[in-house]
């Protein structure tokens, strides 16, 4: 913490997937964004509320996996600073000099085997005629359109070794690490952790994976403001016949509100909105116990099991799918009082 | 619907339960409500936001039961002209004369064994000094207690006939058949069916009940106006160590938002917010299979099987509590594309 | 109130539109109406949740004015009993044979000269495999699109003589008489009168009109259910370029939060969520002096003069513009303490 | 940017009440906050979600003034570096010792002569049994009472020299300069700038003041959530009797939902919600003209006179109270479209 911070923020995710087309037009269609380029077999896209050429990126792929994870560094010097701190842990992959949107990025691989990038350079959205704000301040005007979600909000990926890659990341990077949990029959098996660049409890997760495959991504999210917003989201998916999986709901870790579906390709996404705001800057974790809500505050319904699917799909993810969510079942009816 | 309109409103709900005080504390402390007099072992109250002296009456009784539902109707002839039909029916049980605020009430009991009593004469709830709204319109200032329920919204009883009841009701006082439901392994059993007074789904409901006893209520309602207000309801609940049996969540039946929760003496509480407004004078009513989404719209959980109990609390409520449930889930997995 | 409920709900109003085309195009992208139909020089249109085939009509003419307004009977013999009591004010046109959408209309002229029209038969509107919604009781899926209003509101007219229409209206058709204003300077001067056929304040308001002019219109609402919805309205008619007039604001008046902006062809087009549910038959008319908030709650702006301009536009339409607006002014910074 | 991040966010702001007991009564009753200690004049207070002592600090003054500010600093070494760079600034005032809730602060007068202090040390707040969240990782449970203010927000003050005020605090402390504001007659005339340590447009603004009077304050703010919150907070001052001052309504200027109101004491306080998330590091300052909505956003309504008064009163606040209000007014009659 002592030291410069490194990472400005989360700036894109790019994910594979088998069905091109129809994803880029669900991502535009359904939940609003902007298409800002194509290059190769790769289309960029950014929500309307984003200062940079594009906060998603898809690229076809055979089946839903992760692509890569950016970050910007908060200035040149931490990006040479970050660079140097990833050579030093063996981890890095060199130079990747070509990507529209922004400069040179560093490539390196977490101990989990998840492809993360930095860079500083950026080339800002200028917004055409067509799409430019009433709100000097906004990249571009609001439009409306579908969801409407504004920014990227987080990544969650799949993590063969929760603690050792939370650690890695809050050593190397400096994420704060906030909160985590474990299910009540296993008190020492964290089965999910939340590390953070900003105000929010993370904009990168690591959930357990048991598959012994390297590398998955669970979900990436992106942000709608306020609670109201992501319930009209659940009702925009509902008339578009898209299923939700999971929510809306609240987890009790981040005080979060969720609402997760399978877009076209098979790749799991988020609407995420709500959060705490926390800018304490020697944050202690919070251990959180499956009952007491972590995922489900309101502790009166399962996480279905089909939430520990992770990408690339692999054989067993979970030993017990229901391990985190049963628990808070059992407990509601077990312990009606709670103070 | 060709003559006159019988009834005017819902206006209050008598039920009783083992641990009074209880009770009435958690109502004013926690719902927010008003405390406007006592009789007896009978505590009346009232939401913020309400014109008479009481819409809920909590009574002493051995165990968590309906005491009676009471309806304003819309003028004196119109009572008149109900307590004629009421007697022609052979369900009348003849003149109430004393309750605190309001007048003689004529009481008679529904097919099911549901105790009601219509009225015209009431008392209107004058505030004192220190609860005068700014708003004159207001009968009472807006307190925020708690989660400050508005009004009254509607009351749902197991029913050993759905059909029969919904009939009775709508053919002797003039409700309008709104929605109902059936699980989609049994097409033909009506679970769950709506009536109304006014322009929501359902100002009664009733839902099926295998126990063979008759007169029983799986719930009542209390409103609030919008569904931040719900998910603030929701907060004020957890936070005061309340479990939250079912919900936050939508109905499709409605598309009223939802909370239910045990009060201290055992009676399960519903808030509510949202739903349409429908003014359509020959409505037809809707059927949705259970998979639709009529009691989860978001098709992805299971009502919990403690939602089929009824009160009093009888063997067997339901022969397969997860009917309702388990076809959403399934039919989840099972047909990902809903158009 | 003693007699048959005559009046269903306001069904829809037919405007002048001096730039036909522009206007049924901003009501399409921008509020999010549907076109269902064209008749000679008249457009069709409805909300997305309306059950019949249209609640506005957009009618060419030389400047912006009220065309008609349409209320649904009760029942048949509703419309029948109406028909004989107009016919007897004399206030009758007799009757209005062929209209897209429904039936035969009785149409008749209050004393302020508006011309309105009531009938029973409705044709329902079916959507077509692209516009259905996955709740069975939904006429139409929620596409989203711009402000996405629901249903319409209410209307209202400018007056001559505000007590004479409100008398008027309540006596022959049955609407309850719900709040009024006077200015604080005349408190004898009724500047507006809300009657209404439903739960909410209105869905017929007069305001004074000065101008000797009979028959005009201030403007009409359509509803969005929540808050957060206008606010988003709001939002969507800011980044289109459309000037918001006056709003978003809450009036003391019927709690109901409102949002006022003119639509291509001149038209005062109001959108509004909130507002009470009153279902109290025998309700008492409220007197509201300005200063406590009838217009602006928060008592802290004024509304602008431009707001007392009614269509088609004439000479002067009030003696003192701000006189409902200075008031509350005034007295915000004069009693600041308020009970 | 290039070097450590210096300030974590605003701890705590001071300010004086010439009615101590009931300024502190209001504090806790009307805005939610809990007491958390007393010393000598002054009283400690916090708002229910933060993590240390106090956030807001009410001591017995003559009149409502400023204290001081208190910033975090995000380690030990940055709070060295701080009052080095602060020392050599020549604006220093040595370390202040003894204060309840964190450690030894060193303060400093900006150019614009507001007393500030940096910090490292903090008491973290343990909530008692009573006080307990059921969520792990919030500091105090949701009481919900009154406004339920969640945490302080940012502070704007009364500044003699704008652009003075705002390099020097960017310079030396690393605040990121986010917006600007000028009128439309004054082109050159920056009325109003906000510069912010987080995600916000501001938790540091400063107003133009012309009273020639160093050290004032216009305002500090508390958060609550949603838009929904900020208006459930108005209706709360409403029926408690407590003038609103300005809005709710929307600056543009940082997306931020505001709403204004002067305490017992006569300082003036806001609730604020929303505003965007904008994590770029190296954002270059926007500028607004009045008229664009830097202000008032809906650009309908003019900023009463009053808001341009700073505390304590001095002479005249502002050449032309109107100056950033009436443009806007001109400006929206004068230019209906807007692209």
């Amino acid at each position: 913490m002592a030291r410069r911070q490194l990472l400005a923020h989360l700036a894109h995710v790019e994910f594979f997937s088998p069905k091109l087309e129809e994803s880029v037009t669900f991502f535009k269609e359904v939940l609003g964004l902007e298409e800002s380029g194509r290059e190769g077999r790769s289309v960029y896209l950014r929500c309307w509320g984003e200062y940079y050429q594009h906060s998603v990126v898809i690229s076809e792929g055979p089946e839903p996996a992760l692509g890569h994870i950016g970050w910007r560094t908060h200035s040149p010097e931490a990006l040479a600073e970050a660079v140097q701190i990833l050579e030093a842990s063996g981890q890095g992959e060199g130079w990747y000099e070509s990507t529209p949107g922004h400069g040179r990025a560093y490539r390196f691989r977490g101990p989990g085997g998840h492809l993360n990038e930095v860079f500083w350079e950026v080339e800002r959205y200028i917004a055409p005629p067509g799409l430019r704000s009433t709100y000097p301040a906004r990249p571009q005007r609001f439009t409306g359109r579908g969801i409407a979600a504004r920014q990227i909000d987080h990544i969650t990926v799949a993590s063969l070794d929760v603690m050792k890659d939370t650690h890695w990341y809050c050593e190397t990077l400096g994420f704060r690490f906030m909160e985590y949990s474990v299910p009540d029959e296993y008190p020492d098996l964290i089965v999910f952790a939340q590390t953070t660049t900003n105000e929010k409890s993370h904009d990168f997760g690591f959930v357990a994976d048991f598959s012994g495959v390297p590398g998955r991504i669970n979900h990436f999210a992106l942000f709608v403001p306020e609670t109201k917003d992501l319930l009209r989201a659940a009702d925009i998916l509902l008339e578009a016949g898209i299923p939700i999986e999971y929510g809306p709901g609240e987890h009790g870790m981040g005080e979060q509100e969720y609402l997760y579906f399978r877009e076209p390709g098979g790749m799991r996404v988020e609407i995420n909105s709500g959060g705490y705001r926390n800018y304490v800057p020697d944050w202690e974790p919070i251990k959180w116990v499956a009952s007491q809500g972590s995922n489900t505050m309101y502790r009166n319904t399962a996480m279905p099991d089909s939430m520990t699917e992770s990408f690339p799909l692999a054989g067993q993810s979970f030993p017990e799918p229901a391990a985190m969510a049963k628990p808070g079942v059992i407990n509601f009816f077990g312990q009606p009082g709670r103070g």
